[in-house]
C-alpha cells in the first residue's frame, strides 16, 4: 500500500469540497491506498511542502457531510501552472522529491481546464522518468466549459442559485405599474452556460428572465433595444440576463468601456460592467426606469442552496477518480456521461491532454434564432442538474461550514 | 359586519407577503369583518378601482403557506403618497367613494415610513369628516429604519441572507495565498442596519467581514486604508462590508463619483458604486488584488433563505393589526416590543404620525470606537432575528411562489 495526495486548484465552487469528500471516502475504503494527504493551495503549497494528513477524516461521517456542504476550496487553491517540460524542470524535481518523502503513489487534482494542464504535464513527466505515480484529474468549474464531460461538478449548484435568484428578482421587479428594465449580469467570460440557466424560471414558472444574451452570439445594440421594447409591450417589468462576456460583432467586449483593466495570473482580463453599460444604453434609448444587478461571487459560493444532484455527482466523481487511480489509469480526467432517456449519469475518463486548455461553448442549437434566448433543448439539458435540495445544518442562524486542520 | 381592504406599498421584501397572510388569516376568523379585499398596487391601484377579493384564500392553508414564502408584494406595490389635507382633496374623495362602494370599514396598509404617511393622512381625513373607517398601518422594510418598533418585519430575513452570503464570500476569498481585498456593498441609504448584519459571521464563526462601515459615522479614506493594511497583516484575504450610503465628513456620498444620477419618485438619489469607488482606492493606495461585490436586489427578495423568526413575526403582526382594527384603533401602526431576558416579541401600537417620515439610525453604542465595526450589543440585538429556517417547497428545482388572482 502506498499513500495518496489530493489538491484543489482554480476558482472555488460550491461543490469542489463534495468531490474532496468523495476522494476521502474512497481512499478510506481502498485496499491499495493507505494515508491520504492534502496539498494546501494546490501545487503552490505542495512545492513549499505544505501538506496536511486527511486520514483523520476517514469515516468521520459528520465532518464529511459538513465538508460536502461547505463552499470554496477547503484545502485552499492556487492559480499556478507547471512549466513546459522542455524548459526548466526544477519545479518537477522539487515536487517529486516531496511526493517521494511521503511515499505517494496516487495524485488527485481537482480543477478546471488550467488544472488539467497540470495533470497532463505531471503525468508526462513521471512517464518519461519511469516514476511510479498515478496522476488523475477531476473536473470542477461552475462555468461548465470543459470539453467531453457532459457537464462539470459545481455547475448544477451555481445554476440552481442563478435560476432561483432570477425567479426571485423577477418577482421583485413585477410589483410596479411603471415600465422598468432590470439587467442581471452573470459569470461566463467565453461560455454562456451560467447565463443559460437564467432561462429556466420563465420556462417552468412563467416569471423570470425575458431575454437572455450569451457570449456565443454577437451582440447588437440596436437589436437589443428592439427586443427590450417588444418585451415591454407584454408587461411593464422586463428582466434581461446577460453574460459578462458578451461581445460586439467586432469581438470587443460590451463591458470593455467600464472594466477595471486588471488581469488575473493568467493574463485574462477581469470583466465587470457589462450590465452597467446596457443600463446606460436603455436609459438613453428607451428612457424608462432601469437598473443593473451583478450576481458576482455568490454564483460560485452560495452553498446554502446546493443542487442535491450536483453534490451527489460531485461526491461520486471523486470516488470514481480513486478507482481510476487504483487501476493505474494515469493522465486521465474523470468524465460524466449522460444516459439516453431518463436522466442518469455514468462515469468514464479521457486523457487530460484532450481537456487541458480547451473551452466548450454553448452549441448553436441551444440558442434561439433571434439570439436572445435559449432553446427548449438547452432547458432540457440544464433542468435535471438543478434538481433536489441539500439539507443544510445551521448554527446561529447561518449554515455550518467545515474547516480543515 | 363590514368588509376590509389591505394594500402593500413601498419597496418589496421577502416577508411582506407573510404579513398579508396574517391579515387574511385573522380576517377569516374575525366576527366583525366579512370579506377581505386587496388593492392592487396600493393606493395607486385603489384610486383606479383595481380591487381583488381575497376571501377565496380564507382557510386555504396550502396557498397561504406558499404566500408566506413568496418574496415581493403579491398585491403589487406603489410609491404614491396622498396629498396634504390642506391642498387638493379630490384624491381622498375618490378613494372614499370606492371604499364606500365595497362597504369597507377597515383599511390595512403594509409599508415603510412613506406608507405610514398615507395611514396618518387618511386617518386624519376620515376623522375630520366623521367617516367610519379604521385605518391601520403595518410596518415592513428590510432597512429596519422605522422608529419606535423594536425592528421591522423583513429585516430578519434580509439579515439572514446577508450574514450567510458574507460568510460564504469569506470562505470563497480565503483560498489563495496572495493578499486580496473584497469589498461588499450592502443596501441602506441612511441607516446601516443591513450592513451591521454582515458582522455576525465573523463574530460567531471566525470568518466573515473583517471591517464594517455604516453611514452613521463619517468615512475617512486614510483611516480606511490604515484599517485594511492592519487587517492584511492578520491574513491575506480581507472582507470589507460597506453601506451604499457611507459619506465623507462633508456629507458627500462616497459613491457619488460613480452614481447614475437617477432619482426615484420621491427625489431620493439612487446610489450605486460605493464599493467600486473603494475598490479603486485600495488598488491605488495598497496595490493588492481587490474586487467589489454589490449584493443588490437579492437582499430584499432571497426568499429561499428566510428567517423563520422573521416570517412568524410578520404573520403575527398582520394578525395583530386586525385585532387593532376590530378595537377601532384608527391611525395606529403596529409595533414590536422586545421583552427583557430571553428573546420574545410582544405587539403594541403607536400613532402612525409618530413614525411617518422619520428614520431610526443605528445608535452610537452599537458602533465601535474606530468606526470600523459594530459592538457586541449590536450583534446581540440582530442575532435572534435571523434564527430559524423556513421550510421551502421546490418544483423543477426552484422555490414555489404564490401568485394572487
Amino acid at each position: 500500500m502506498r499513500n495518496a495526495i489530493v489538491g484543489q486548484s482554480g476558482g472555488p465552487t460550491s461543490a469542489i469540497n463534495a468531490t474532496l469528500s468523495g476522494v476521502i471516502k474512497a481512499c478510506c475504503k481502498s485496499s491499495r491506498i493507505d494515508k491520504l494527504y492534502g496539498m494546501k493551495n494546490g501545487i503552490e503549497g505542495l512545492l513549499l511542502g505544505e501538506i496536511v494528513d486527511l486520514s483523520y477524516l476517514y469515516e468521520d461521517e459528520k465532518a464529511l457531510s459538513q465538508l460536502e456542504n461547505t463552499p470554496s476550496s477547503a484545502l485552499g487553491s492556487c492559480r499556478k501552472r507547471l512549466p513546459n517540460l522542455d524548459g526548466d524542470i526544477s519545479a518537477y524535481e522539487k515536487l517529486l522529491a516531496i511526493l517521494e518523502k511521503y511515499d505517494i503513489g496516487y495524485f488527485f487534482y481537482i480543477g478546471g481546464n488550467d488544472s488539467m494542464d497540470t495533470v497532463k504535464k505531471l503525468n508526462e513527466y513521471v512517464k518519461q522518468r519511469g516514476i511510479s505515480l498515478v496522476v488523475v484529474g477531476i473536473p470542477k468549474t461552475i462555468d461548465n466549459d470543459l470539453v467531453i464531460t457532459d457537464h462539470t461538478p459545481g455547475y448544477g449548484s451555481a445554476s440552481k442559485f442563478i435560476s432561483t435568484t432570477i425567479k426571485e428578482i423577477a418577482c421583485d421587479c413585477s410589483v410596479y405599474r411603471v415600465n422598468a428594465v432590470t439587467i442581471v449580469e452573470l459569470m461566463g467570460r467565453d461560455a454562456g452556460w451560467l447565463t443559460a440557466a437564467s432561462a429556466l424560471p420563465k420556462h417552468f414558472c412563467g416569471l423570470g428572465a425575458d431575454l437572455v444574451y450569451l457570449p456565443e452570439v454577437p451582440f447588437y445594440e440596436d437589436k437589443f433595444i428592439e427586443h427590450v421594447k417588444e418585451a415591454l409591450k407584454k408587461h411593464p417589468y422586463v428582466v434581461v440576463a446577460v453574460s459578462e462576456g458578451i461581445k460586439y460583432e467586432n469581438g470587443e467586449y460590451v463591458g470593455a468601456g467600464k472594466q477595471s483593466g486588471a488581469t488575473d495570473a493568467f493574463g485574462h482580463k477581469y470583466l465587470a460592467g457589462t450590465a452597467k453599460q446596457l443600463e446606460a444604453l436603455v436609459r438613453e434609448k428607451i428612457g424608462c426606469k432601469v437598473r443593473s444587478v451583478e450576481l458576482n461571487l455568490p454564483q460560485r459560493c452560495s452553498a446554502h442552496i446546493l443542487s442535491d444532484t450536483d453534490i451527489n455527482e460531485s461526491i461520486s466523481i471523486g470516488k470514481y477518480a480513486v478507482r481510476l487511480a487504483e487501476e493505474g489509469q494515469g493522465g486521465k480526467m474523470v468524465t460524466m456521461v449522460r444516459a439516453q432517456g431518463e436522466y442518469k449519469i455514468e462515469y468514464s475518463c479521457v486523457d487530460a491532454s484532450q481537456v487541458a486548455n480547451k473551452v466548450k461553448l454553448v452549441p448553436k442549437h441551444f440558442i434561439n434564432e433571434d439570439g436572445n434566448n435559449v432553446t427548449e433543448e438547452c432547458i432540457n439539458y440544464i433542468a435535471p442538474l438543478i434538481m433536489g435540495e441539500r439539507k443544510i445544518s445551521y448554527e446561529n442562524g447561518m449554515p455550518v461550514h467545515f474547516r480543515i486542520g
